[in-house]
């Protein structure tokens, strides 16, 4: 159970940058804030491996993104791309928004094996894996101090990085290899996602019984 | 001064759904805000057992909720309780305050005692040992994106986890075994809320010195 | 490269004391909110050593300020006499914005000399460098629910701490002892964010190119 897989290097930051743009072009939605560059950056950096930082938090380890020089430079030249070429990249939103899913498909299936690889049972591998999946954007919001959007009725993008996860977990206790496990993760993340948006899915919004 | 103790896990699970069920109720007060289910329960999660990540993290260790399978489905379940049976439980409003009393007792004395046994000097440990207590709600209120209510003039809330924790502390100090110094901080942590409930006790406001 | 330097401890007690005292007047802006003394003092320790916290929880280890029984105290101490001495210290206004930066020097150096002694390559040890020091702020603005200040169009704060730990981060590459490095990160530190404040510097607003 206890085995990992490896992104490449470029894959990994590849996904940082989607990430990082995707939160500049969320901060351009607040220009009367009056943010400066810097909290655009900010806001890419939370947004591209926030997710990661709170994963390895989480198994009381040095976040990897810290262990390599590349990330910071990509999320924050990403993000100032994003918020330059706003205009162009908006006219790319479906595009933008399948290439998202994509990537938390692939934090989800990495912080999941790196959760079972720590040693975590399934559950919390499930909770760790969507969490790196999603975090990012939980940090963003924080940040941009603005209600969480995953925690409101909306389009499924929580729920998506939970059922690859939970996919993933549930194929390995069965013995599929972690690297096919992975790549179902990340389908299903991606499917249940997109499926989401072009259908509008959405979870029921919070009420009480009535009778009770 | 390093011994610990350890609450039986039915015990520790019980004290975070009643920590989940009270984080949905107060949920439903923003009912307006449209929190999907998934809002819900990461609600109640946060409020279960935020508090004793938050003590784990400043002890740069694994979560021990994220090492059993048991503790995030007992929180979704009870946030999702506290959701379907507002009515019924808002009709148990004061015996629900006293068995949170007593659960912020629980995980005040337990998280005391972890610091200690990892080495902490007395001042952080009772730190520690209040914000295991009182963390869920304070990640409660940054999730909702409201003011951070202990924080606000109130009823003694995170008093009554400090109070409990010095106890704690000294009686350690003093050479009182273990189980009996946490139990003391348990019955000074609910004494301390209940009352401060029941007689309105409540923190002067932030003031300045007129003469200065 | 792994060297680091120790900065005395009564030292590290008055910036933390500094950072406290200015997050209790920060957080007297908001007298409205009904901030109680515990609200002022959590305001306090979030603002005084909150950046030491986020450092060591990066760098997966326990928090300094949680390994001696002063940091607590001198946090707590401060943050009730910057809310009860308010009026006196606005008009040390100036007084205050210098000593402060400073400290957020001090915090920067230590904060970046403890990253690379810790093993982190250079551009991860900027930012942790960065957010050790000006990370308390970051928290104290995420507990009272407003915008995060850094990220908005100001004076500099962050853009100083980051423009020392380059200094200090090049300096230390290119073989300049540990020691010199920092003091000269302080220098640099001290001097852009005191600057900035005298002549009105600010980063530019986040803003897209018209033409794509």
């Amino acid at each position: 159970m206890s085995a990992t897989f490896t992104i490449p290097l470029w894959v990994d930051l590849a996904s940082v940058g989607v990430g990082s743009l995707q939160g500049a072009l969320y901060a351009a939605g607040f220009r009367d804030r009056r943010l400066d560059l810097l909290g655009v950056a900010i806001i890419g950096i939370a947004t591209g491996f926030g997710g990661g930082i709170l994963r390895d938090v989480l198994l009381a380890r040095i976040p990897l993104a810290l262990e390599s020089d590349f990330y910071l430079p990509v999320a924050t030249v990403a993000a100032l791309l994003g918020m330059l070429l706003e205009r162009l990249f908006r006219r790319l939103g479906g595009f933008l928004t399948a290439l998202d899913a994509l990537t938390i498909g692939l934090f989800g299936a990495f912080g999941t094996t790196a959760a079972l690889a720590t040693g975590l049972p399934e559950v919390p591998a499930v909770f760790v894996g969507a969490l790196a999946a999603v975090g990012g954007s939980i940090l963003r919001d924080l940040l941009l101090n603005v209600p969480i959007a995953l925690m409101h009725v909306g389009s499924l993008y929580a729920v998506a990085a939970i059922a690859g996860a939970v996919t993933l977990v549930v194929l390995r206790a069965v013995g599929v290899p972690v690297l096919v496990a992975a790549l179902v993760c990340v389908v299903v993340t991606f499917a249940v996602r997109v499926l989401a948006v072009l259908l509008h899915w959405s979870l029921p919004e919070q009420q009480a019984l009535r009778r009770v």
